[in-house]
C-alpha cells in the first residue's frame, strides 16, 4: 500500500491520478489532497478517498470545505496548507500537479521532506531545476516525471548507461497551428490557437503548445531532470503524438516510448514506479493507425522554443524570467491584448534585457519569474500593434 | 580487452563484426575465426586480426589456408574445427554467425563451454531453442541476440520488469512482394523475390523475408530467447524497417528501438554488451525521413509466418521440421522447381504430417530438421503444378 498526497487534485492531472488510485484501491491510499478553488469537486474527492488532510487556496474556501467534510478531515489553506500536505509525515509519494509557478514551493517542500515526487509541475524544473535536483540528490529523493515526454525519456533511459546517451529527442505535436503559413500567424485568434489536435489541456499550456514554447519549457525540464545539456536535446515535430519521446545512444541506437494519448499512462508509471499497473486503456494498434509522421520544428514560424535554449545558455534566473514573461504574454494574448506572434517577441525582449543571477533559493526563482511577468506586462502595455481579434 | 571468437567470419555478419572489431582495436582481440569455403577472405582476416586458431569447412581448404597463414596460426577443419573455435579456452565471447542448421553444434559448444554468445544464427533457436536456453541458464551464459529485431527487443526489455511484458511486437519489412496482389504471387520469379527493399542479405533469408517465413522463424526465436509464449508475440509490417521491434507492457506503454538499417548496430550492441560503442554511422533523422508506416500482416497472401505459430503450438521437433522443410522448399523455388506460393504449401504439408517428439539433444533437433528437408524434397518432387519461370 503506497500512501500518496496529490497536489492539484481537482485539476486535469489530479483528477486522472485519482482515477488511477480508484482503479487500484489495494495499491494506494490517499493521505492528502491540495486543491485550488474548486470546493465541490474537492468535497467529492474527500468523500470518496477519505484523506487525512486537505488544503484549498484560501481560508474562505477552507471554511466552505470544513462545513461539509466528514469529521476528522483536517482542512488547511493557502500555500502553507499545500506545503503541509506535501510534507505530511504519512505520505510516501507526492504527486506535484499544481500548475504554474504556484506549484514550486510545495514541490520543494516534498523534496525537503524526503518524499519521492511525481512531477507534473513543469515550472518547478523551469524556475529552479538545478536547485531542486541538487536538493533531491542530497535527500536521496527520486523525481519521476509525469509529462508524457519526460516519462517517455525516463522509460527509454532505465536500464541503459547514462554515460552513453548521445541526445534526448523530445517529440512535439506541433500544436493547432502547425500548418498555418507564417503570414497568417499574426492574425491567429485565441479560439483558433486553443484547438489542440491531440491533448485536452488547460488554456495556458495549449497556447504554449501552439507557439512551441511548451516544447522549449520541456527542453529546460529535460535538461535538469536528466542532467543532459541543451546542446544534446533535440525536438522533432510528430503530429500524431504516438512516439512520446526518444533517447539516442552513442552507437546510434534510439530507444523510444510509444502509447496512446492518455495521461493516465505517465501518471500511473510515476505513481506505481518501479511497478507498472495493468491499466485497462485501449492498446496502441500501429497496424490500424497506419502511419507516423515527423518533421523538423520551424524556428522561423515558431521561434518561442528557441528562447528556451537561449535561456539555458544564459543560465541562472533566465529560464525563470522566460517562464514568467511567457505567462504574462499568453494571458495578454488570451485577453486579446497582444497578437499570437507577439508572445514570442515579448518573451525574447524580456529575456535579452534580463541581468542574470544564479538561483540560490526557491524565493529567488519565484521573484525572477515574477520579474519576467512584470517586464512582459510592461511591454504588452506599450505595444503599438493592434492585436488580433479586436 | 574482450577476446572474441567469430563463427562464420567470412559471411555478411562475420565481415561486419570484424569491421566493428577493426574500429575498436583497444576493446577487442580476435582469438578465433571459423569460416566456410572462402579461404582468400579468411586469409585476409587472419593477416589483419591475427587469430590463434581458425577453422574452415574441410581438410582441403584447411591445407590451402595453412600454406599461406602466418606461422603459429592453428588451422582446423570441419564441424569439429568450428566447435574447437567456439569453445577455445581464451575466448570470452563467441559470435555465432554461421548460417542455417550448420551453426547449431558450434553455438551449443560455445554455451557448454560457458561463453557468452552473440547469436546471429537463428536456426539455433528455431531448432533447439528450449534446449539451448535451458543449457545457457544452467551454465549462467548470456545469449545476446544479433538479429536486428531481437536486439531491439533486448534493448526494449533491459531495465524493465519481465513480469510486466504484455506482448512482443516484431516488425517486418513486408519484403519485396508486400504490395503484390494475391493472384500474382504464384507466378513470382526468384529474381523478383530476391529484390529486398531494405536489407542486403543472403538468398535464403531474402526469400524467407518475401514469404514472411523469416518473421515466423523470428517469432520462434523470440519465444525462446525472451521466454514469452507465441500467443503474446505479434507481428506488424513496417516497410521502412526503422522501428526494429517493440515491447508492450501491462500498462499499455510500448518501448521500441529504432535505427538505421545497418547490422553493425545490433552486432556491436551484442559484442560490446553491457557497453555501447560510439559507432560512426549516419544518425537516424526522423524529421528528414518524414514518415513511418505500419500495417497488419496478411496471412491470406503470406501464410508462411502462421506456420511458425503452428509449429510452436505443436511443440518439440515441429519448429525444426518446419525449418528444414523451408530450407528445401526455398532451394526448390530458387531452382525453379516449385512456385513462390508452393513454398508455404509444402511447409504446411510437411508440418501437419509430422509426428512430434520432444527435443532432448542437438542431434535430435538436427535430425528433425533433416527429416523436414527430406519430406519437403519429396513433396516438391511430386508437384504436378508447372512452376513459375520455366
Amino acid at each position: 500500500m503506497k500512501r500518496v498526497a496529490i497536489l492539484g487534485s481537482t485539476g486535469s492531472i489530479g483528477v486522472q491520478a485519482l482515477d488511477v488510485v480508484g482503479r487500484f484501491p489495494d495499491r494506494f491510499e490517499v493521505v492528502g489532497l491540495a486543491a485550488g478553488r474548486n470546493a465541490p469537486r474537492l468535497l467529492e474527492q474527500i468523500r470518496r478517498f477519505r484523506p487525512r488532510v486537505v488544503s484549498v487556496c484560501d481560508e474562505a474556501a477552507a471554511r466552505a470545505v470544513r462545513a461539509e467534510a466528514p469529521p476528522g478531515t483536517e482542512v488547511l489553506s493557502g500555500e502553507a496548507g499545500a506545503v503541509a500536505v506535501a510534507s505530511h509525515p504519512d505520505a510516501a509519494f507526492v504527486l506535484a500537479a499544481i500548475s504554474g509557478g504556484a506549484g514550486l514551493r510545495s514541490t520543494a517542500a516534498a523534496i525537503e521532506a524526503g518524499k519521492p515526487v511525481g512531477l507534473a509541475n513543469k515550472e518547478s524544473m523551469v524556475l529552479a531545476g538545478e536547485l531542486l535536483m541538487a536538493r533531491a540528490a542530497a535527500k536521496g529523493v527520486a523525481i519521476l516525471p509525469v509529462d508524457s515526454e519526460h516519462s517517455a525519456i525516463h522509460q527509454s533511459l532505465v536500464g541503459h548507461n547514462r554515460g552513453e546517451v548521445r541526445r534526448l529527442i523530445l517529440t512535439a505535436s506541433g500544436g493547432p497551428l502547425r500548418c498555418t503559413p507564417a503570414a497568417e500567424l499574426a492574425a491567429v485568434t485565441p479560439e483558433r490557437a486553443l484547438k489542440h489536435p491531440n491533448w485536452s489541456m488547460g488554456d495556458k499550456i495549449t497556447i504554449d503548445s501552439a507557439t512551441l514554447m511548451n516544447k522549449g519549457l520541456e527542453v529546460i525540464e529535460a535538461r535538469w531532470l536528466f542532467g543532459v545539456e541543451q546542446q544534446r536535446i533535440d525536438i522533432v515535430v510528430h503530429p500524431e503524438s504516438v512516439v512520446h519521446s526518444m533517447v539516442e545512444y552513442v552507437d546510434g541506437s534510439i530507444v523510444a516510448q510509444l502509447g496512446i494519448s492518455d495521461m493516465r499512462g505517465p501518471i500511473s508509471y510515476a505513481m506505481g514506479h518501479p511497478e507498472r499497473m495493468p491499466l485497462d486503456l485501449p492498446p496502441l494498434d500501429l497496424g490500424r493507425l497506419g502511419k507516423l509522421t515527423f518533421e523538423p520544428p520551424d524556428p522561423a514560424r515558431f521561434p518561442a522554443y528557441t528562447l528556451a535554449y537561449r535561456a539555458l545558455e544564459l543560465g541562472g534566473t533566465a529560464p525563470a524570467v522566460l517562464s514568467g514573461a511567457d505567462e504574462a504574454a499568453v494571458a495578454a494574448f488570451l485577453a486579446r491584448r497582444c497578437s499570437f506572434t507577439q508572445i514570442a517577441d515579448v518573451c525574447a525582449d524580456v529575456l535579452e534585457a534580463h541581468v542574470v543571477e544564479p538561483v540560490r533559493s526557491v524565493e529567488q526563482a519565484l521573484a525572477a519569474s515574477e520579474h519576467g511577468r512584470r517586464e512582459a506586462e510592461k511591454r504588452v502595455g506599450a505595444l503599438a500593434h493592434a492585436p488580433a481579434g479586436r
